[in-house]
C-alpha cells in the first residue's frame, strides 16, 4: 500500500459548533444550530488530525483545483511529484454526510450479553439478578491470571458493535478482573476505538456478593494500580486508551477505598479521570444515606473522598438536590445522562436542563445492559423523548412552569439538535477532550461517521408494483422536500446503525468501507 | 404455479394465549406467558385459515410421516396422487420462528412522509405546524376527483413499510378528501395488508383551519358515505378492508356532525366501526371543555353522540379521569395506546394499567406521525418503557402506591411478554377481529410474520480479527445460553425490520420471501 500523506474528504460536512462553556440562562439560552458545509477536509496520516478544510470546493472541478493547488498526486492516477492524498467521498445522491462519531460516556461492556434482559427489574435486584452473575463470569477460576474464553467474545463483540453504531470514544466500565479489563483495553486498541477503561472497584463486604467483590481494600486498590499500569504501558502517549479510576458507586466501596482512590486520582499529573455512578435510583440513594450517616448528601460522599473532580464523570443523576447540583457545577464534574437505561429500569426522569442551566457538562451514555442499546443515536433519541415528559414529573423542578396544565415552560425539551450535541460535543468534554474530539476543525482528530440517510422515495411509482417488496434503499424515508435539518431530524428518530457506511477514530477506518 | 391446497408451516411458532377478558385485579394479575411451540401448521390456500396444527412433529421425519398420514404430495416432489402442498420451514439455526403478524390500532397514513419531523412542539401546534399542511396536500386542486401524485407516493411506501415491520392489520385514518381515502384502501387491498380505512370528518370552521375542513356537516356526512360505500365495494364481504367512521376528534366535529356520524355508525348490521382521539393532550382537553360546556367530560362528548360503541378505537386516552374510564369500560370501547406518539410530542404517560385493570381493551398504535416510527415492535418497547416511568407521573393514580420511594407498587409495569401480547390479541380485540386474528389456532387466519432472530455469536473467535468489519449476520447479538423467553426480550429490545423475515396475510406472501 502506497504511504499516502492525506485522505481527502469530499462532500457535505455537518456538525455542532462548539457553544460557550458558561450556562445559559431562560434569558438567553444556548442555541443549537448544524453547521453544515460541502467541501474538502484533510487529514494528516500520521497523526490522524484535521490538517485543513476548504468550503470553496464546490464540485469535483474545485476538488481537483484543490489538488493542483496543494501540489497532491491521487492514488492510482498519473506520476506526479508532490505527495500522494487518497480520496473519500460522500454520497450526495444518498443524501451522505460526514459527521463527528459518537461519544458514549457511560457503558459497561460486560454487560453487553445481557442487553435487553432485565424483566421488570429496578437498581438494585437488577444487579442482583442480571448484573452481579454477569459480571463475575469474567473471572477465570482455573487460571486467574488468563480472562475467559466468554470475555474475549463479549469485549470483541461490544467493541465492534459500538463501533458500527458510529461510536468512536467510550467511558467504559470493565469488571473487578485486572486480566479481562486489560484484555478489553487491549481490544479497544487493537480495534482502534479511542476508550477510557475502568478496573471496578467494590470492596464492601456487606453489600457486594461474595462470588464478586475485592478481597480487601488494599486489594481493590493493588488490582485499580496494575490495571492502570497495564493500560499506560499498553498506550504510553494516551492517545487512544486512557485508565479511568472506577469505584461503582459509593455502597459497593467502604469511605476508606473511595478516599484511597481520590488520592490516587490526584496522584498523577495530570490528574487520573473518574468514573462512578450517583443519583440513579430512590432505593439506592436512601441506602447511601443509611450507609453514610454523616454525609450531607451523595455527592458529598463522594466529595468527602476527593472523587468530585474536573475529570469526573458521574453517570445518571437523576435525582440530585438542588445543593447538589450546586456541588457538581462548583467541582466541575461532569455528567453521564443513560435516559434509555433510566426508563428500562426505572430509575426516573432526569432534568437534563436544569443540570444544563446550572453548569454542568452533560453527555451521553447508553449504560449497557440497564440501557438496552449499544447505540448513542438511540440515546439521543430517548434524552429528546425524556425531556418532552419531564414537566410531567413529580420529582423535577421543571414541573412548576406554566406550559400547558402548569407543568413545564418548554424550555426542557431537547432538540434533536441539541441531543447530537451532547453526542459530540458535549461527550467530548466529559472525557476532556474537547479539544480535539466532538467536532470537526483543523488540529482535531479523525474521528468520523460516514453516514447516509438513503436516497429519496422514487416518486414515479412504488417498487412494490414491479414485485420488489419492501427492499428499500434505506431504513429512513426521504420523499425529496426535506432540509437538511428535516433529514437529519428523519435520520434521529429512525436511523440506525444501517446508515452508518464508515467510521474512522484518528484517521484510521475502523469500521466499514472507505468509498 | 401449481394450485397447492396447502401450506404447510413447520418449526418454531410463538404466541401469546388469548386470557380471558375480564379485568384483572391486583390480587389476581393476568398471567402474560410465551406460548412455544415446535411443529407443524397448514394453512388452507382457498380461504388462508389455519386448517390444522401436529406439535407433535420432531423433525424432518415427523414432517415426513405427517405428509404420508395426511395423503399430501409435496411441491416438486414426486408424483403421488394426493393434495399438493408447499412446505416452508423456519430456521432454527438462525432463532427462526412463526409469530402473528402485528396489529397497529392507530395510524394516520397521509403523515407518513412526516415521519420524525415534529421538533420541539405539542398537539395542538403540531397539528397546525406539521400535520394539517402535509394532510391538505392529499386533495388534489387540479383534478378533485383523482388523488395527486403524491398520494400515490405516500400511501404505496407506509402500506410496504409497516407491512415490512410485520404489521398485517392497520386502522387507518386518512385524510378528509375521498379520492385518496379511496386510493389508501385500494393500496392496502392490492398490497394484502387487513384494514380499516376512514376518511377523516373535520367541520369545525371555528377550529378547521380553512385550507383543511369540510365545507359543511352535510358534505362531511355525504363524504364519510361515498367513502364507505367504496370501500365496501372494493371488499364486499370485508374480509381483508373495512371502512371505518373517523370524526378526527371532537375540537374538529360539529356537535351535528358528531351525532350524525354516531347515527350513522349504528344504522348499519353490524355497526360500522368507529375511530377518534381522546384525552391526549392537558391543552386539548380545555379546549373541549370550552367547546362543550354542558358536557360532563371529554368522554361523555362522545358518549352523547353515540360515539361510545363496542365497535370504538380511542386513540391516546392518556389523561382520562377515573368517571371516564368507567363510563369507556361500561361502553365496551377499546383504547389504541400511543406511547410512542405521548413522547415525541410530549401528550404525557399513559397509565394503561389503570385502564386495563377496569376491563378496558387495549391495543398499540404508532399514530405515525405523531409517533416516529411504523413499528409495532418499537412501540412495544416504548410500552414497556413508559409503564415503567408511570409511577414518577405527577398525573397518574398509580404515583400513590408504595414501591421505590412511596410511588407506584410495580403492577404498573408492562413486561415484553404483555407488550406483545397488546400488539397482537390486544389489538385484535380493539379491531374488533379478536376471533380469527391475533394468534394461532385452528380456524384463524394466517396473519403471520417469520422473525430471524439470528446466529449465536461465534465463541471460536470474532468476525473482525478476519477482517470482517461488523458484518454480522443480525442486528441482535444471541450468545447461546440464552432461552426462548430472553431471546424474545433481546428481540423486542434490539430487534426491527431485519428480522422480519417474511409477512402473511389470510396466508398470501406480502412481505419478504418464502423459504
Amino acid at each position: 500500500m502506497a504511504a499516502y500523506a492525506y485522505t481527502v474528504y469530499y462532500g457535505t460536512f455537518i456538525h455542532l459548533p462548539r457553544l460557550p462553556e458558561q450556562p445559559a440562562t431562560p434569558t438567553s439560552p444556548p442555541k443549537y444550530k448544524l453547521s453544515i458545509n460541502h467541501g474538502a477536509l484533510w487529514v494528516s496520516r500520521p497523526d490522524g488530525k484535521i490538517a485543513g478544510v476548504d468550503w470553496e470546493v464546490k464540485d469535483e472541478n474545485g476538488l481537483g483545483e484543490l489538488i493542483e493547488r496543494m501540489g497532491w498526486r491521487v492514488e492510482g492516477e498519473g506520476e506526479g511529484v508532490g505527495e500522494l492524498v487518497k480520496i473519500v467521498r460522500s454520497r450526495e445522491q444518498r443524501n451522505g454526510f460526514f459527521f463527528p462519531g459518537f461519544i458514549d460516556t457511560h457503558i459497561h461492556a460486560p454487560q453487553y450479553p445481557n442487553s435487553g434482559i432485565f424483566g421488570s427489574s429496578t437498581l438494585l435486584d437488577w444487579l442482583e439478578t442480571y448484573t452481579f452473575p454477569l459480571e463475575s463470569s469474567f473471572g477465570n477460576k482455573e487460571n486467574p491470571s488468563e480472562p475467559p474464553q466468554s470475555a474475549h467474545t463479549a469485549y470483541n463483540r461490544v467493541v465492534s458493535r459500538t463501533l458500527s453504531h458510529g461510536t468512536t470514544c467510550a467511558a467504559y466500565f470493565a469488571t473487578i478482573h485486572v486480566p479481562a479489563t486489560n484484555l478489553l483495553a487491549t481490544v479497544c486498541h487493537t480495534k482502534g476505538q479511542r476508550a477510557l477503561v475502568g478496573r471496578v472497584c467494590m470492596d464492601n463486604h456487606a453489600l457486594c456478593p461474595a462470588y464478586y467483590r475485592d478481597e480487601s481494600t488494599a486489594s481493590s486498590l493493588a488490582a485499580t494500580r496494575a490495571s492502570i499500569a497495564h493500560i499506560r504501558a499498553l498506550d504510553p502517549s494516551s492517545t487512544l486508551i486512557r485508565p479511568i479510576i472506577t469505584p461503582r458507586f459509593a455502597p459497593s466501596c467502604t469511605p476508606a477505598a473511595l478516599s484511597q482512590l481520590g488520592a490516587l486520582a490526584a496522584s498523577t499529573s495530570p490528574p487520573t479521570p473518574i468514573q462512578t455512578h450517583i443519583s440513579e435510583n430512590l432505593n439506592e440513594i436512601s441506602l447511601v444515606a443509611e450507609l453514610f450517616p454523616t454525609a450531607k448528601s451523595y455527592a458529598d460522599v463522594y466529595d468527602s473522598a476527593g472523587l468530585l473532580t474536573p475529570h469526573t464523570i458521574l453517570a445518571h443523576a437523576v435525582h440530585l438536590s438542588a445543593d447538589e447540583r450546586a456541588l457538581v457545577a462548583a467541582r466541575g464534574s461532569a455528567v453521564a445522562h443513560c435516559p434509555a437505561s433510566n426508563s428500562a429500569i426505572g430509575s426516573g426522569l432526569c432534568p437534563v436542563r436544569e443540570l444544563l442551566d446550572e453548569g454542568i457538562t452533560v453527555g451521553l451514555g447508553t449504560d449497557v445492559s440497564g440501557g438496552w442499546s449499544p447505540s448513542i443515536l438511540e440515546t439521543v433519541r430517548q434524552a429528546c423523548l425524556i425531556s418532552r415528559l419531564v414537566r410531567f414529573s413529580n420529582t423535577s423542578a421543571a414541573a412548576a412552569g406554566p406550559e400547558e396544565g402548569g407543568k413545564g415552560t418548554g424550555r426542557e425539551k431537547i432538540s434533536v439538535e441539541e441531543g447530537l450535541y451532547l453526542a459530540t460535543r458535549g461527550g467530548a468534554r466529559v472525557v476532556g477532550l474537547q479539544d480535539v474530539i466532538g467536532g470537526f476543525g483543523v488540529g482535531m482528530y479523525w474521528d468520523a461517521q460516514m453516514v447516509e440517510i438513503g436516497e429519496p422515495v422514487d416518486t414515479g411509482g412504488d417498487a412494490d408494483n414491479d414485485g420488489n417488496r419492501g427492499g428499500y434503499a434505506s431504513n429512513v424515508d426521504i420523499f425529496g422536500w426535506e432540509s437538511w435539518e428535516e433529514k437529519i431530524a428523519k435520520l434521529v428518530w429512525n436511523g440506525d446503525d444501517r446508515n452508518v457506511k464508515a467510521v474512522w477514530v484518528a484517521g484510521r477506518l475502523v469500521h466499514g468501507e472507505s468509498c
